[in-house]
């Protein structure tokens, strides 16, 4: 998938690490975000983020296609970055897990 | 601070750029969690990291020290890294808004 919203930000220099990690979370949000314009994701677009750029974190998220699934209609419904976000803690939890 | 934790996981190269986001925000954690040994955040090692860590999209979060003061005293305290991952969401929120 080309990915051209994943570009540095202009101000990405100044930034520090962890403010830069939570950027590229950020704009991986909005480069699947293509239905919702940047806004929303569909169930579908997040199954595709999961399993193209988190390869290794899904594997510690459990039933991640229940989770998508309960949002609704797989091309229709629309997961806000809040849902996204939550989603994600689950990756990190489950890494986080791992870890220990 | 020194922060030795925060050095990269032997793995890393494999994982892809956003992996690699969520675990530096995850060894952010661990780096600040001195008190509880990793596992949690006292409210004022947070107030630190958010300080230290977080100079930018701080100021997207608004009442940071509100939101902090809620979960009870500064120096005892034990937040999880579930609240610890909301209050970074809160921060992406925060930073989405300022780039519409």
């Amino acid at each position: 998938m080309g990915c051209k919203c994943c570009k540095k930000n202009k101000n990405s220099e100044e930034l520090t690490d962890v403010e830069r990690a939570i950027e590229i979370v950020i704009n991986n949000f909005h480069c699947y975000a293509v239905k919702g314009r940047k806004e929303c994701l569909t169930p579908n677009e997040l199954k595709d983020l999961v399993g193209q750029r988190l390869p290794h974190l899904a594997k510690g998220m459990g039933t991640l296609d229940s989770k998508i699934e309960c949002h609704g209609d797989a091309d229709d419904a629309k997961l806000q970055f809040g849902e996204y976000w939550d989603i994600m803690g689950d990756a990190a939890k489950g890494c986080k897990g791992q870890k220990k």
